[in-house]
């Protein structure tokens, strides 16, 4: 079955809808107008419309969405590829929170295990995965089916771990270090940056 | 002096160009072209200059951007508005996490107290900060002059949480709830959703 192609923007806020649905779901509300769930995903009603459209329409004028059909046909869409392995690589202090953060796996999301180019001066603590030497990443990616990277390492050696993630198969890469990484186009990264997030709102303020 | 008025999105990415010109200053690096300064935060080159002009032309044909001068301007622009005091709210798993993560101190950006609704339930073992009940946020808040929160709460006491922010007089937040949050217009919100961002990652993965 080929895949609908959807902006990647697009994907992201599905994801958005998708959580908002489930808490209505919960709360067993059966429908929802487009304007009360674009509010809640905080996007326009116009984007909210034309996002459901890349998979089919839904919206029954006057009536709103089916919130269970639009979750169903949600999850398809996305295929709720939950419960992927993912490695974290970087187990200084950032990465050591992460590794403690109980919050990935409840979504589905198994830290399998850390590396770290220094695993002797790694700062996880009482985390319960091993912190493992960088040079065993490749054998351990390959033999678990890993495809799904955490990377907090510092910025000067963010793109050569990034190599070394790309040659031993990792497809999607979530970039908490300061650096941009240049990656092949068959692999997808996406960025935090956790300190220009602060700068940026700080210039907010009056 | 009035502030000149650069998109939010472009203040973003001047705080990227920031960082690399930083980078570029310690190794002694003196001008940079506009390819390789794009290239380095992943953005089009036109992108880029088009981002400068906002403040001013830099650029000088052929010669490309002077780095220190660049990095003076943008410093002026950004207000390097670091040293802020910020608090955190919710101090569960991820903002335990948070607060133990020491890259916002070295950011300038020291997290000065911690809140919870249940503060004897805090997960914030080795942490620094006091976990104070919510109940005291807005006197500290007035306190210490405090105009930066990250909100670390979960989904359903996220709302309640940051009108408590917004009445304390609180004016950007840096949310990692999975809620879209409601503020008035003069307080501003940076959302992260580490989960979303990992199902996005994820959709890709083949």
């Amino acid at each position: 079955m080929s895949k609908v192609v959807i902006p990647r923007k697009a994907i992201y806020r599905l994801s958005l809808y998708y959580r908002i649905l489930e808490r209505l779901h919960q709360n067993r509300i059966e429908t929802v107008s487009s304007d009360a769930l674009a509010k809640a995903a905080g996007v326009k009603p116009t984007q909210l419309r034309k996002d459901l459209t890349y998979f089919g329409q839904f919206g029954t004028r006057g009536l709103g969405y089916k919130v269970k059909s639009l979750l169903t046909q949600l999850s398809s869409v996305l295929r709720t590829t939950r419960f992927q392995p993912v490695i974290l690589v970087g187990a200084g202090n950032l990465g050591s929170a992460l590794l403690r953060y109980d919050g990935f796996a409840k979504e589905g999301f198994e830290i399998l295990a850390a590396f770290d180019l220094r695993p002797e001066g790694a700062k996880s603590g009482l985390a319960k995965q091993k912190v493992l030497p960088v040079s065993e990443l490749k054998r351990f990616v390959i033999e678990n089916g890993v495809k799904l990277a955490i990377l907090a390492v510092p910025g000067v050696a963010a793109q050569e771990v990034t190599n070394q993630l790309v040659d031993a198969g990792i497809q999607a890469i979530l970039n908490f270090s300061p650096l941009i990484l240049q990656v092949p186009p068959n692999v997808v990264v996406n960025n935090v940056n956790l300190a220009i997030e602060l700068e940026n709102l700080s210039y907010f303020i009056t």
